[in-house]
């Protein structure tokens, strides 16, 4: 990695000079993804020069690489020959996502410039539901007949593979229907004279187009396949989704339960590439909706101020009661939430799950009540019944946030809606509420107030 | 997806009817990861048994789906001769895969039911860091000579590939040292009679055995690689990671991640198959350190109980400065914190970051100071004064929180710490404590007490 940083110095320097046809000799030996991060580096007024150093084919899949606010750029200066150029040496799949980012102006002037079979095409691929595996596939597959030898079948690959985005598994077609796979290793290993339809796996795992692309993205996890077919619903093959783009979903998907965990809305855009009104629309939505509901906390507060002016001390354990109690609960909701996108939690666990946790609840919540007890004795050095109390709220409220956190996710999955977003940012306010009611109660219980 | 889940009853259904040779047909025809689902739903007496009727080269394949308590329970059960039959079929890294995981009985028969070859090369790749790239890489590769034709190449391939990972990218060795890379694409579309090394792509990005997983799995995320070759020291190839490989990488880093956020120690264990006081020990060590921590908090509530009693009124809000002060911190850091772990942040961005945020929180904190205002003013009724103090003191700690959110991370990192278990459980009891001292501190002087 260290010779990378080298190289981009040694570009940027080149540019600086500009030395082009050292510049282009350079930017031939290395990665697109790497020359990408070089135009991240260099001055706006460079881009478009250094993009026209790059021969045709490096051009595109550099693009491909480029932060979405960088290929508007370009697109935007591009010439109509230059455009229908880069668009021409994409991938489909690759040629939807940059349209899905770009605003209408720019849209506009990429389906000007393509040949109207793309524009179909393109039109198709935009009309696949947001998240969708349709939204996402390709349509550059390599397809075989099941009469094929594996003789014709290579020469087949090496005719329209260079154009594909994977070679390596192919998909055998009858009547456009998909009924079997081989791989290029399959190939390999087989004679020439094999006929395909001798050597491929018939029973083929595909997706819907309509299927949910973090469900996709979990198939790859678990098969470690390089590529999934998507059928449409009369099992016809209408394109594949490759491990690179699960990967990018994995990424997208985990980025987005991340942020909800946080009480932040949901974008595409990077942290570095978001402006700053935007990350605030983003941010101050839940931090507007928790704080107008911890007025909750605030009442039950206000309705025991009697109690808490006999006993001031009191108060002085609030916040840690609610941290607790919060750190608690988001400790299972978060781990559930987890095994929820990651398949491994279903609404048929609900039970086995909520015991696990009643179980697990029961241990930490004593815990931190003995532990609590002798901390406040000899710390904050309050009379014992004041101590009794704060520990066996502590204990509680631990059992309670713990059996909130595990449930909710699941119910509310069971709902159909996403439990990261849903549920994290209420665990606090709920949690609050609870343990300041079982406080004061258990508190008017044992001090007689 | 929903023809797996009838596939799975009509095998258990199998299984039960004791009808082993229509199950090993029916067996045949999957794939081995469902297969290992099945292992998870049935009883455990029938595993060994359902695990005898699966074909030797099958079995293998399942073996490595399973989850470790499976395959420990297996391992123990099989005779000698299975057992080495097992490992004979397995890839070289899921066998150390395996032995990391199992107790020490078990790993012993694992040694003494291998080839002298074999025991050599798992000590080697045991004695790798863990979470190093020589500790996931396997050291099955297809190696060609650059003065090789294609068709040798190719005839190569065909010898040796069916034991290979991956056949896909095939690495030029000369002296053991990595000096090429061609892909089988590249092979199917030159002429038989090219040069290897006249194909070859020669400047090849490679990894130090001794690299971090994390940095590896990255890679991956950024190239759209099949796999990576991994070199010693002298540039020698040593073993190639796969983009499966990878992608078990980002989703174990990702959840360490999202444990540490939500103050738990990490495990490799799954969530349904982590027993009770192996959770409750995940768990209860950060509780009892925020518990305690939160002494901090309640001392300042104390040091100010004399305010409290003049202004009881005051103690309401006291849940709501601190969870919004704890939510927009925390908004901060996690977003800072995945920022850093996929490589978009590094320290020399801090003055960036924070310049971003200062101005991202001048603006959630006018709103919701303002927001705040009319709330306490409309909802609680409480005097001017009271809403304004309370009003100052949430932006004031809007302002503060994010900063601490947006620096602690990245300076935590450059101390070499990791960012998500350091900063993310911490959050909250500092931003409870500045909250609280400021809130007290604009009181008294707004209020004079």
């Amino acid at each position: 990695m260290v010779e990378n940083f080298e190289e981009i110095d040694k570009i940027l320097k080149l540019i600086e000079e500009k030395r082009f046809f050292k510049l282009r000799e350079a930017l031939i030996e290395m990665n697109p993804a790497d020359i990408a991060t070089i135009f991240e580096e260099i001055n706006q007024k460079d881009i478009t020069l250094l993009f026209r150093v790059l021969p045709k084919e490096l051009a595109a899949d550099t693009f491909t690489y480029l932060e979405s606010h960088m290929q508007q750029r370009l697109i935007e200066a591009f010439s109509d020959r230059e455009l229908s150029d880069v668009i021409e040496e994409l991938f489909m799949d690759d040629t939807v996502d940059i349209i899905e980012e770009m605003p209408a102006n720019v849209v506009n002037k990429i389906l000007r410039n393509v040949d109207p079979q793309t524009r179909t095409l393109i039109n198709e691929l935009l009309n696949y539901p947001n998240d969708s595996a349709g939204s996402i596939m390709t349509t550059e597959y390599v397809s075989l007949k099941g009469g094929m030898t594996v003789e014709e079948a290579f020469a087949h690959i090496r005719r329209v593979g260079v154009d594909k985005e994977t070679i390596y598994n192919c998909y055998v077609i009858e009547d456009r229907r998909l009924v079997g796979l081989v791989t290029v290793k399959d190939l390999l290993i087989a004679r020439y004279e094999d006929k395909i339809e001798d050597i491929m796996e018939t029973n083929v795992i595909s997706v819907d187009t309509h299927e949910d692309q973090e469900v996709v993205a979990n198939m790859f996890n678990k098969y470690d396949f390089i590529a999934i077919p998507v059928v449409d619903r009369e099992n016809r093959l209408v394109g594949i989704v490759t491990f690179d783009d699960a990967m990018d979903v994995i990424n997208e998907e985990t980025e987005e339960d991340i942020e909800a965990m946080a009480a932040i809305l949901p974008s595409d855009k990077s942290y570095m590439h978001t402006g700053i009104f935007a990350t605030w629309k983003k941010r101050i939505p839940w931090l507007l909706l928790l704080m107008v509901s911890a007025t909750f906390t605030g009442k039950i507060i206000t309705y025991f101020e009697d109690a808490l002016g006999a006993y001031v001390v009191l108060t002085a354990f609030i916040p840690m009661l609610m941290d607790t109690g919060g750190n608690a609960g988001s400790q299972s909701s978060v781990t559930i939430i987890r095994g929820i996108s990651m398949d491994e939690i279903s609404f048929s666990d609900i039970f086995r799950v909520m015991w696990k946790e009643f179980r697990v609840s029961i241990l930490c919540g004593f815990t931190l009540a003995i532990a609590g007890f002798i901390k406040v004795i000899l710390i904050d050095h309050v009379e014992i019944l004041v101590a009794l109390v704060v520990s066996i709220t502590l204990c509680v409220t631990v059992l309670i946030a713990k059996f909130i956190g595990c449930s909710l996710p699941i119910l509310v999955k069971k709902m159909g809606f996403d439990p990261a977003v849903m549920v994290s940012p209420f665990i606090t306010t709920a949690v609050d509420a609870v343990s300041l009611l079982l406080y004061f109660n258990i508190a008017s219980a044992l001090l007689n107030i």
